[in-house]
């Protein structure tokens, strides 16, 4: 491993109950249609009109489209400077209120769990929430899920002795 | 209402435990580059060598984007002749195998519980099972979440009687 790859967030730096706070990313109107047109067509991602009479009462992001915004600003936030390994699992999401045509984005996430997986001791796997906020600070989403992230200094597999 | 709109698929027509069967989605690699590139840029589902150092050994859709081509399949497949209206949260999605370029996705999905809501007669919720395969019939993907689905002929609401 190169000293480059050594500087990045490992498992290590990683603090629980610490937060990270990042985001900026304003969502359009434009891409609110290009997303819902590709995966999620529903009337009130695609049609303004239908969008008044819908539950959400006028045009909002697909949540689909609003998790894979989150996962821009997560990237750009935490991971890009982290030795992550991607992920097996989404706990949960809820879309609390509807993401908007220009709408800033922003996030805090908490890992509230880490462990080392006992079969591979170089990878760990951090337990995070995530807040998705507006620039009013109203909550939008929220979202629990695990990463995998790589350990700097891995300890000797304890996986034999574990099992006496 | 129109006549069409209650020809569509209302909570009433919801079958508690007859699965829906659907999809043909074809996955390509300018689609799982297209994607990642906006929202998911992680070494393993932009760069081919890269992915085939990572723990998913070889290039593969981003977990959002898999959840993305699930919604479009699933709206051709049973929201777009069904009376529904958004979501509210996701309970949970594993990502069990990864979603490879010429992956043929297929889903399966169940209404495990349903409800009409006491404080809106006219709006039902369907808690779903579902269940992604590709062509091999290779489970990779599963989630569970709700819809709200419009109800055909609503109760009057009864919301004072049930507080009594």
């Amino acid at each position: 491993m190169t000293t480059d790859a050594q500087a990045k967030r490992h498992y290590e730096d990683i603090v629980v109950g610490a937060p990270f706070e990042y985001g900026g990313y304003r969502v359009t109107r434009n891409e609110i249609f290009e997303f819902a047109h590709a995966y999620d067509p529903q009337p009130h991602h695609i049609d303004e009109e239908a969008a008044k009479l819908s539950l959400v009462k006028g045009l909002c992001a697909s949540g689909w489209h609003s998790c894979a915004m989150f996962m821009r600003m997560f990237y750009d936030g935490v991971l890009a400077d982290s030795a992550s390994m991607g992920g097996p699992a989404i706990d949960e999401v809820k879309w609390m209120k509807p993401i908007r045509p220009d709408h800033v984005l922003k996030a805090r996430s908490t890992c509230v769990e880490k462990r080392v997986m006992r079969s591979r001791p170089a990878v760990g796997i951090c337990k995070m929430k995530h807040e998705i906020f507006n620039q009013h600070d109203e909550l939008l989403m929220t979202m629990e899920n695990s990463f995998f992230i790589a350990v700097r200094n891995p300890a000797p597999a304890v996986g034999t002795e574990a099992q006496r």
